[in-house]
């Protein structure tokens, strides 16, 4: 049963900014379901406003439901909006492209983007999921995961994003330690070649991450003195960010940001 | 197989802006479906990120992947950024409440809103399902369907929403010729108490419905002045919209603006 459901709904992950509508050959394809199946599940995602088929075109795109249930969330939980206003003051402070991710379910999944306006910068795509243990956001989630969501995210196959990507599970779980006692990651093109993310956790209710704020800029450009602002930034913001969403730091997060020195 | 998606996606529907959270007993009550199956259901959507569930709390809420989903695709296909210009454009020429909603599945979903700046005004609630055959979008959308579409709507149990609802389908079937004829359907309380609302369609790429735009303004300040105003208003911007989203109205609404006189 829940095997048919979790199949359904692995279908939505496909749709993604660069491919925004797909067909069901390709959806058969990729989710090695067979092509009646496939069929069956969408017309029933079709029928619930999730997914759509647009006229006499064979192609899928998401539907006007996801619309719906994202004006539901953010009208009870203004979480979207909270974010944005953090990440426009640190890329105005940083001059960088500063984005925001929450966890939806086992993924990372990127809800808000403020880019700078630097004709050469970091372009995050809305919606986009972000890889755990490539990102910085990744990074700073797992550390103060609980021990069975990090076991999870480490036991499926690790992709090597770039030749500096690290995908022993050991050699992450030995730099989350490190993460926990810093309070921040840095991705030094892990994820993406030229590309320097630092992160920060943000905290639900219950003291476990509901997602991340991060700064990216092309890595040609990071200095000790950017590095150390951007930290800096980033640790002032995720604070106001806790507060605004009614998030707790567990203790760990707080003492390493006691700790931080920002000269 | 198609049944136990359908009724995992169902649960979804229950969510709304009134009641963000609900818990599992109450969910497994209003699907009729037993306590340990809905129980998986929602373990499958939280893995997936439609749902999550709050620290200790019991209580489900929409999930941060219903955030990326409507990214996906408002990205891809800007339709209620489109909508809103319209719908703002609207509030501020006629002074009422303006909302657009789209066809999501077999249900019909508000996605913007424009409220009026007056201390008595209609308010609408984003993210909220509108009955077909009560409200004027509704009856707008059900217009210009496809039979199947109509006769699905209609099959289903057509609640009174106030004393003047029309329930019996035959009535509706023939306001339904009307409207065709005229572009636009008006509600004088048959969905809420002293709310007049009036809508105009607009379309898919293939002619049929992709959704609505609105007025809605209490019904006491309704006067054949204001009522002419809202019909002209609503043909020019449904024109622009249909142009912003790139649908295409069918001859029959082509024609009923074209003999649409504003004095």
């Amino acid at each position: 049963m829940s095997s048919t459901v979790a199949k359904a709904l692995s279908l939505l992950n496909y749709f993604s900014e660069s491919e925004p509508e797909i067909g069901l050959s390709e959806l058969a394809r990729r989710s090695g379901v067979d092509k009646a199946t496939v069929h069956r599940m969408l017309a029933v995602m079709c029928d619930h406003g999730l997914l759509e088929k647009r006229g006499d075109a064979r192609l899928y795109r998401l539907g006007a439901g996801v619309l719906r249930l994202a004006r539901v969330r953010e009208t009870a939980f203004p979480v979207s909006s909270v974010f944005q206003h953090s990440l426009d003051t640190l890329s105005a402070e940083i001059g960088e492209t500063a984005h925001g991710s929450l966890i939806a379910g086992r993924a990372l999944a990127t809800i808000g983007v403020s880019e700078s306006n630097r004709g050469s910068r970091v372009s995050l795509v809305a919606g986009e999921i972000l890889p755990m243990h490539s990102t910085a956001s990744g990074m700073v989630v797992l550390a103060f995961s609980r021990p069975e969501f990090v076991d999870r995210a480490l036991g499926e196959p690790l992709v090597a994003k770039t030749s500096r990507t690290v995908t022993d599970p050991n050699i992450i779980r030995a730099r989350l330690q490190e993460v926990r006692l810093t309070g921040y990651a840095e991705a030094d093109q892990t994820n993406e070649d030229d590309v320097y993310g630092i992160a920060m956790p943000v905290f639900d209710t219950d003291g476990t991450p509901a997602g991340a704020i991060a700064v990216a800029m092309p890595a040609h450009r990071m200095t000790n003195e950017l590095r150390r602002h951007t930290i800096s930034a980033l640790f002032a913001e995720a604070d106001k960010l806790n507060f605004g969403i009614g998030g707790r730091p567990p203790a760990e997060f707080r003492a390493a940001a006691a700790r931080f020195s920002p000269t």
